[in-house]
């Protein structure tokens, strides 16, 4: 028989390697660090945090410093349009916290983590591994995904080769 | 000669094929609707817009109905920040205004927006068809381009064939 030598059709078609690829992707090779605050900052403090780190969404830690809550822009503006003073309002009022919280880990596929966040219609997800906290299971942060991380992976895809 | 029938290389490699066919996927085909605000509008109405309309980013319309500004979730914040009621701040006080706006057009590729959303560091552009305002030229407002609509771009690619 003749040896199977050169290039041979794979069976797939372009639309078929090109999801292939994009979903090869992973959370470790793209995600970026986590903004955390403490359960006791105020809503106040939550707002000058998100403006000197420059991100749209905060991870909240308890005590342990484990994963409590999410606290998103539009959960401080709805803060904001209260009548309370800000400084007075604990952010772990206002957070949407644990089991609500969609988290994501380091294994991942940017494609999934992306579904997670148009199927959630959310920001930003947690990267965090898990580790014990007595006999309960709790999250360790360490890292995130959002819009911005999908759309620089877009952008990392879309542009790998010249057109 | 033996006839060439069959699968041929196409010189291409897997991530080329992956970047051409990201390319190829058009604004026209993926925006969403934009959020239109007047530029009388107080930065009050403005906020209670963006949580209506659940939208991170507010496009501003002049008299003529044409692109004045944008206003974002982080210009909102800002303002609630300082001493004046948010009543009586108007919205084109705290708004990006022209020519310091980026736009795009129905025919550019999603990932030509991508790129700018990621240079830019901004959330959202609009989607402008250009037209004669007197003998200026102005934008009519058609459309809107955001890391969601560019997260939903990359699920539709990635999840295109089954694993």
């Amino acid at each position: 028989a003749r040896p199977r030598v050169g290039y041979f059709y794979s069976g797939k078609s372009g639309p078929q390697l090109l999801g292939d690829l994009a979903r090869k992707k992973l959370v470790k090779d793209f995600k970026a660090l986590p903004v955390i605050i403490k359960e006791s900052s105020s809503v106040y403090d939550a707002v000058c945090t998100l403006f000197l780190e420059d991100v749209g969404t905060l991870y909240v830690s308890n005590d342990q410093g484990h994963l409590a809550g999410v606290v998103s822009r539009k959960d401080l503006l709805r803060a904001m349009l209260g009548k309370q003073k800000i400084e007075d309002i604990p952010v772990n009022i206002i957070m949407s916290r644990m089991p609500n919280i969609v988290v994501c880990f380091l294994e991942d596929s940017i494609y999934e983590v992306a579904k997670k966040l148009i199927n959630n219609q959310i920001d930003s997800i947690p990267v965090v591994r898990e580790v014990k906290a007595g006999d309960r299971q709790a999250y360790e942060i360490i890292g995130r995904v959002t819009k911005t991380t999908v759309t620089k992976a877009f952008v990392e895809i879309a542009g790998d080769q010249p057109v």
